[in-house]
């Protein structure tokens, strides 16, 4: 198999492919965090890299499948990638009634939309009265913006973000149509507010969450997105971070 | 309410005072993590500080207790604290019951031997099979020491530790008794396993640790407790750390 990830998917279709004794290489940028790479590579999985601002992932990967005669795992733009991610929302749904609540919104971590759209999915069915919000690092706001537009369009995506599993500047096309659907909204935060929330989860949740895994957490910490007086659920996923990033959280 | 403590059960006792609308006066080392301290004081108690070296925290709180006709709180001596922490020995017994698991061991922190003496006597209970042992930091390890000597025993306890939390050179008479009606075992575990502990639980399992918090795991993976072909649970309790601590941890 081939896949292409900034870090998060490429360890689970590592460790998927070792679980089938399938080889697999998997297409990472070149300034992934070293976890993750190195976490990749100690599940058996080959590592190539590419360049952000110069090459482009999916060509490579399709390259690469051609030439190995492999498939490629899509990270998101997929009806079965959407399916398996969107079984945490049937999870909250789960963990909603067992508490006896019912969720005005879910805040998720959004890239290409897999798991948000996943989540979004999974709720319209089992809570439908739950609104989820996608929430993307500045300028890699392409599904806010796709809403806005009512249309799938890209954000600019030629900044930087420290949420480097969230840099996905457009959409999937399956996510974009499930995130209409179901009347989806989205949500922008700064680096600042993932650096606030980062810290914030260890100091009072003594959770380590990488930048991007804790976007739906600085959407509500930022005012980003006003969560008072409503009942809500915060996705936190991804905890891959490098010590010198967690650092400069804690400290910033 | 007056009660002595390196800064966790500070928290816990804070809280409940002013759940109960009373006021909380805690004597803290001189030394403790500033976390701790901030969040004592943030639920509202008076912090009043001792020398960990010079001062008996004992006296200070019974002369404090006096004038402010108070009651002490003791951290771990006391059949109620005892009994509550013990709750956490409930919890373990219906979590591995819910995997349809046997324990063999369970490994806890200890400083003055209420939460593992607490566990102990749970699960002698719920699961007689299941030992527990108490971890403590070398140097402080006055458990181990009284369990190999058949009576309450202090550790040198004049050393330096960077378990903060698990610094009481001697186990409480109410702890000790359990300890050895409970056939409870004992190990310690140097500053390097803690160093090593808090890093993992960052790395691999995403959870923020203290280095007392952490002593369970310590004694795991540094091979002071031999977990080898054992079915083993691992309390991890306490996650008061400064972000100094954490950093020099994660680069140890």
């Amino acid at each position: 198999v081939v896949a292409f990830s900034s870090g998060n998917h490429a360890q689970g279709v590592a460790a998927a492919a070792r679980i089938l004794g399938m080889p697999a290489t998997i297409v990472m940028p070149s300034d992934a965090p070293r976890i993750k790479l190195q976490n990749t590579r100690a599940l058996g999985a080959e590592v190539i890299f590419y360049d952000r601002k110069r090459d482009k992932r999916e060509e490579i990967a399709a390259r690469l499948a051609s030439e190995k005669d492999a498939v490629v795992v899509p990270a998101f733009d997929d009806p079965h990638i959407v399916a398996g991610q969107g079984t945490a929302g049937l999870e909250i749904a789960r963990l909603a009634q067992a508490f006896g609540v019912t969720l005005d919104a879910v805040l998720a971590p959004c890239s290409g939309g897999g798991l948000s759209s996943g989540i979004a999915l999974a709720l319209s069915h089992e809570s439908p009265g739950t609104r989820v919000f996608a929430v993307e690092p500045e300028g890699f706001d392409g599904t806010r913006l796709s809403l806005e537009r009512g249309e799938r369009s890209s954000a600019p995506g030629d900044g930087s973000s420290i949420a480097d599993s969230l840099m996905s500047p457009t959409p999937g096309a399956i996510p974009f149509a499930i995130f209409k659907a179901t009347r989806a909204g989205a949500v922008a935060v700064s680096d600042a507010a993932l650096v606030q929330a980062v810290s914030y989860a260890v100091r009072e949740l003594k959770l380590v969450v990488e930048p991007g895994g804790a976007a739906g957490l600085a959407a509500v910490l930022s005012g980003a997105f006003d969560a008072k007086r409503r009942t809500i659920a915060i996705v936190l996923s991804g905890g891959n971070i490098d010590p010198e990033m967690l650092t400069r959280c804690l400290n910033g």
